[in-house]
């Protein structure tokens, strides 16, 4: 059995950004070697998620619509009693997500015709990290 | 260590259905040979999910109802603006939790007593792919 | 390749109740003697949920509130002909992203400064099993 461990990191300059991270996830999977396995792609902080779905600009501006309806920034949160103001953050990750397990095959990540990940950050403009752990062989 | 892979192939009669595949997933187990391991079922278009919970009717029509509240269809999205008119299909998928993995132990699915997986399909009468992929030993 | 297997069972006093299990599963992975590899932490019922977010009460309490928001008990859910009063958990898992993959690295849960791993239960006062599933080497 190989395994690979890789950190990517992220220092958007606005508070929410949406990034297509496809290429530097199969990256990882060249470096690693591994030909038949699993890749996990998950973010290190709690704000933020890691997603599989369309690179479109449109559905994206959706996305972020649709998860300040369900999950409204400004809100009187009861985390922001410790000082902190990105409750909606949390709960906007939760809704996406947070992370995906992906399947390499034949070397490659084995997606559909439309599948992308993306990193969406909900509370950016500090660094921030995803951790992509694959292990196969 | 082993792995296996399979598509599993679906064309919905109707544009949203949910299809209990936990059969088929313990078949390809079982192909596989792999007694110990994980195994991820995922679905390789972007409006469509796959998800763990019951297999009751009454509830199912439960989730679709609560989706369409949460992710109206025959909104104005911007992804429209593409000629494609299904954005609620991607949020829906979203909302469900994507895709799952599960436990192999002892050459069979490792599931709690009301556990089954479910293909929901929001974006139907068309050819879909769900991907299985299974490692271990 | 190693791999082990876990059953951490709950019994909750109250109906709804967040309990933090990182420890509990840092503790598997150093009996399972596995140094790089991937767990999975899968709630065995499917009115529950495990999940990644901060350990800070005031959050926990905004969740609970916003999963009431979202997924409302005491409605006329369809799946309560069955006898069942329980719909409003069902949906609340899903909404919570149901379960968790993690890596191990060095031995250890590879977590970001404030990465917790939680279970939710949202239909207590029952046996209920998380299963843990570990797989490298």
């Amino acid at each position: 059995m190989k395994s690979h461990t890789a950190y990517l990191e992220f220092n958007t300059e606005k508070i929410q950004e949406f990034i297509l991270i496809t290429d530097r996830v199969e990256q990882e999977i060249r470096k690693s070697g591994v030909k038949e396995g699993l890749i996990l792609v998950n973010p290190m902080h709690i704000t933020s998620a890691v997603y599989v779905n369309d690179a479109e600009s449109g559905l994206i501006q959706d996305f972020q619509e649709w998860l300040e309806k369900l999950a409204p920034s400004g809100l009187n949160y009861k985390h922001h009693q410790t000082g902190e103001d990105n409750a909606d953050a949390h709960l906007k990750r939760q809704l996406m997500g947070h992370q995906v397990t992906m399947a390499i095959t034949n070397g490659s990540l084995d997606l559909g015709p439309w599948e992308q990940i993306y990193y969406a950050e909900f509370d950016g403009q500090r660094k921030k990290r995803v951790l992509i752990k694959i292990i196969g062989e």
